[in-house]
């Protein structure tokens, strides 16, 4: 499908492999620590791992005492708007019933920043009806 | 997990959701319409509707001589950041091996929209090293 998002949901269209993601940007970077914090199979981490490693969107390390890290690479930090419009909808959409979840800031003021939005291509915000898809010829 | 990529994970986080809800955006409304367009089994694409009509994503109508309509509610147009920030991703990461994409631009101005990206409280624009996660005490 000559669609981008087909392609990307090819590369990153797994539950598992956008939470690892996630993990990492917070600083993860051992698999011990990955397997740890989202509960997941082994094998199917590793495979997960190897796949992101292999698409170049984490690199694989070898540290002192030959251990082995993971860290995004910028590919894999480009997919924070990713991340983030997904955490956005949920914060929207679904009902946090445990409790308080993790909000984005902005690093310097410590204010939320905001819902990921549309924007044109002077910063104007957009509405979702404001924009229209134009096909290839 | 008490995290909002992972609730919004277990309801938009598998492929031919994803690809459905760009088909609605588009105008697609008719399961047969989906099916052609996308080329997916009919018991998945049955599947598929059904979980996003559940989830209040799509809302399915009846038309004149008994047709079913599928139409994106509120809720699942405010799924179109994700969309877009996984097409940009793409554009950006996946050669377009098979020539020109599909583009958003403004309905107004017929530009393309500015990459998704992280804007402050104010509309600022923030890199990915801008923001940081709060975590709940």
């Amino acid at each position: 499908m000559n669609c981008s998002l087909a392609q990307t949901l090819n590369i990153v269209g797994e539950r598992w492999s956008l939470l690892i993601i996630r993990d990492a940007s917070f600083g993860v970077c051992r698999f011990d620590d990955f397997q740890k914090s989202l509960g997941v199979a082994r094998n199917m981490l590793s495979m997960r791992l190897k796949q992101l490693t292999l698409h170049g969107i984490l690199e694989k390390t070898i540290e002192e005492g030959n251990r082995t890290e993971y860290h995004l690479t910028q590919k894999g930090w480009d997919l924070m708007p990713v991340l983030l419009a997904m955490t956005h909808w949920g914060d929207k959409h679904v009902p946090a019933e445990k409790g308080e979840r993790v909000v984005f800031v902005d690093r310097d003021s410590g204010r939320p920043i905001e819902p990921m939005s549309i924007h044109d291509a002077d910063g104007k915000r957009l509405g979702v009806h404001d924009i229209r898809a134009r096909f290839p010829k």
